[in-house]
């Protein structure tokens, strides 16, 4: 019997358990094959049919339009961090990048490895507590495109709204907040996520990219990181990481069983107005983000008294509320609350909130 | 009950059943933590114990000199080809390559990208059915690297020495037969080897790299593809592949349970005697490969009518015997009998072949 806790971690991160169970029941013989599909050949008419599955329905959930590609990489976002220049900015260029937390900070440090890189926009004056307006932004006439990151996951930040690049292609960093709720691809040219948070284990992460996009590479990007090599191979220009695709389509499939991603927002909407609720309504917590740029998918927040730090962590711990500790440059606790979690996880972390909030006050 | 095939595919790999059973037992609760491996943080004491053991235990059945660094990182050999000349050839150097099949030419052409290339030798001459012997390659004095595949897994052509490169250091490519036998690690400045074949799943590429070889790496290396980087970050720069890593663990473990790799060489030699012993005597099946340079990992071979390969194919996989086709480049058949096969699976093969001959000629 599985005694399954509730992980808050912030990536990676809690996946489905109906996911898990299928990916156990299938580990040494999938579909009566007589083999695991991560002993599969790439390039076997089964895992091929696996990959394209997981393709077409995450196309299905994001309703991606025809004239965009979808890859399934390697390296992480950090790895997309160069890649983007090196596929988008020519060497004479000029990109703009927005900047609200650590994140889009490492974003902006690698471009700028590769080319002239314009900080449009930064939080910093705000102290990363509020996104500035895109009034306020400073935008590149014929920029190379347009970069932000939708969700910052170790701030608690996020986007509630779409910026307007006009004809500049829109590039955003969806790591943490990809299919958690509807989205129009149609705005963006190039959208990337590392699996580890809502899409299924690390080693993966997924790009979409519009077509007229691709073949932009500079002659010094290794042809693993261009994105038409990768396209036109579809995403198997090598052995592409084939184990972590397969439970990718798995938590896709599981998603349009819940209803898609119109019922996640629903979900996590629910989930974010009960967790910030509780703590708007508590004299002992606190998070300090502005009202319309908290994220849905990453809740930090402080104790009255940093010193209970370690007994709250310990506490919850106890109770199977899992790697509530908040990012080491931040510090206090950090609740993660991605699509794998229901609003069953937040009741008992709220739960146990409240209970520790009334012996040590 | 599984019903688990032989199978015999060149990549991703057959994994040992009891390493599968074993990641089945714990995919929902690793140890009683109430969580899978793939959903820890990267950073927990959990998962960083688990990620130690396995470079532990690789250092162990490698006897891997403290002076090298292992790193565990993404991209697959591939990405290698350029992440080497990124890292180990200067703007203005040159580096020797071995061309003896499909995947030393691939590296070859992805390094020319970066520099300076030379061909010290070539199997082309020959066919790609034997290697030119030292004697006859045209080294570069004072190159930045020599670099050469032990294995090529499609030609199924092995070195059975090692090249002596004097101070020059030297790059291997390991992917298809890393741990199938006892190496002396000093003789190489870089090993690498993708994952999916003798250690674990795809998705991961493993780099045993000389500590004096670090941080030479080009201004315009992305910060990803830095071995310093990750060697300073224990491969934890960014979020790794955690869970193929965790399976590369368990895959140590149960290399260390068989006795590590003396008896792994026992064991695919008594493989390869076996299989490549069979087709000698047979007027049916051939391999052309000049006997000491047969792969003791992948086994190319003909039936003496191609006519009667799809029915050998059909055969085999109505036996259990799986992905027996060759390569499309190569034709024919290919056995892959890396690690994770033993000799009964061999036995199988053969006890097939036998009587598809019988039936046929």
């Amino acid at each position: 019997m599985s005694k399954r806790a509730f992980n808050f971690c912030a990536g990676p991160a809690a996946l489905p358990e109906a996911v898990l169970l299928r990916a156990q029941s299938e580990m040494l013989d999938w579909h009566g094959k007589g083999l695991s599909v991560m002993e599969m050949s790439h390039r076997s008419d089964d895992y091929v049919a696996i990959a394209e599955k997981a393709e077409k329905d995450l196309r299905d959930l994001l309703s991606i339009p025809s004239n965009y590609k979808v890859l399934f990489l390697q390296g992480g976002a950090s790895q997309q961090f160069a890649e983007i220049p090196l596929n988008l900015l020519p060497e004479n260029g000029t990109a703009d990048y927005v900047e609200t937390g650590i994140w889009s900070k490492k974003a902006i440090e690698e471009a700028r490895r590769f080319g002239n890189i314009n900080v449009a926009a930064s939080a910093k004056p705000y102290d990363y507590l509020a996104i500035p307006g895109q009034n306020e932004w400073k935008l590149t006439p014929g920029a190379s495109y347009l970069h932000y990151a939708s969700n910052e996951t170790i701030g608690g930040l996020q986007f509630d709204w779409v910026p307007e690049a006009g004809d500049v292609p829109l590039v955003v960093d969806m790591s943490s907040d990809i299919l958690s709720r509807p989205i129009d691809v149609s705005q963006y040219g190039l959208i990337y996520a590392g699996a580890q948070k809502n899409i299924g284990p690390s080693g993966l992460v997924v790009v979409i990219v519009r077509e007229d996009l691709l073949g932009r590479a500079r002659s010094s990007c290794p042809t693993m990181l261009d994105y038409k090599i990768s396209a036109d191979n579809g995403s198997m220009y090598n052995t592409p990481a084939t184990y972590s695709w397969y439970l990718s389509g798995l938590v896709f499939e599981w998603l349009k069983e819940q209803g898609g991603v119109a019922a996640m927002e629903q979900r996590n909407k629910a989930k974010k107005d009960r967790l910030y609720g509780f703590i708007d309504n508590s004299d002992f917590y606190t998070n300090p983000i502005s009202v319309n740029a908290r994220s849905w998918m990453n809740v930090p927040f402080r104790l009255a008294d940093e010193r209970l730090d370690k007994a709250f962590l310990a506490g919850a711990d106890a109770r199977g509320l899992l790697n509530l500790k908040g990012h080491r440059s931040v510090g206090g606790m950090r609740a993660s609350i991605y699509n794998a979690l229901g609003l069953d996880a937040v009741e008992a972390l709220v739960g146990y909130m409240a209970e520790f909030e009334k012996e040590h006050s």
